[in-house]
């Protein structure tokens, strides 16, 4: 019997872009919203967040294969005593490694992440729909203390 | 009998720190989460948000004084075809001007902001207790579609 490869957390490199996309479209709600077959789009996003220096787009490969991802953005304020926050958004594990840890592994990296940028508060929104992933975060210790709201321009 | 002065969205300068502190602390949360007597933490706060191209921090003025702030971040990320969202933090009023109309002024300049910069999304999280700031947002065409999760850290 072979142990599956190690699984590592690493910054997402352009040649990952595919594999994440791919991440991004097979799920419920973002199978409507992606165009896998065109990149064109998520290589300019893709340069915007490497720009960026308080963002943080990360992949969770096992082997050579890209089974999860996720974005971190650190993002400075006033309130709370001048605290920065960060924000979870993006966060997709491949179908064959649901349920297997990885998600809580991800997103621990990501709450690891923020306490070493010094944040105060890590937050994220998650649909109404997806009640499994509110009991996942709940889990991870967050609270549920806030209603999201969105504007589609 | 005298008009009131005009109203005024500008970006937020350091000579404005301690009136848009005094917004965030006066307010039932802020008011055990600020130290309006001690400005050191926001001055350095201050400084990042200046130096973060993808931060917009605003205040309403009427006249020479400030009457309200809010905070707009520009999150690129990949998912939704690379689409960029905005995010809306801190939006204080004077208890002066509430109910006249300025949080509203202030919402609609951070959603034509983010038009302004090709965001297709705009989001913002209100905490669970503030259930008039929910009716507000839905007023301006939000919809409370998301969960939002915090993690102290």
């Amino acid at each position: 019997m072979t142990e599956p490869a190690e699984l590592a957390v690493r910054p997402a490199g352009e040649a990952d872009l595919a594999a994440v996309v791919a991440l991004l479209a097979d799920d419920p709600l973002g199978a409507t919203r992606e165009s896998p077959e065109d990149l064109t789009p998520y290589r300019e996003a893709f340069k915007r967040l490497a720009d960026d220096p308080n963002q943080r787009l990360v992949v969770a490969v096992r082997g050579d294969r890209v089974v999860g991802t996720l974005q971190l953005t650190l993002v400075p304020g006033l309130s709370r005593k001048g605290s920065t926050r960060s924000i979870i958004e993006g966060v997709r594990i491949h179908a064959d490694e649901r349920g297997s840890g990885l998600g809580g592994r991800l997103v621990t990296w990501a709450v690891e992440e923020s306490r070493r940028e010094n944040c105060q508060l890590v937050q994220l929104t998650s649909d109404a729909t997806r009640t499994d992933a509110h009991r996942f975060y709940e889990r991870l210790g967050f609270t549920a203390s806030h209603v999201g709201f969105k504007l589609q321009l």
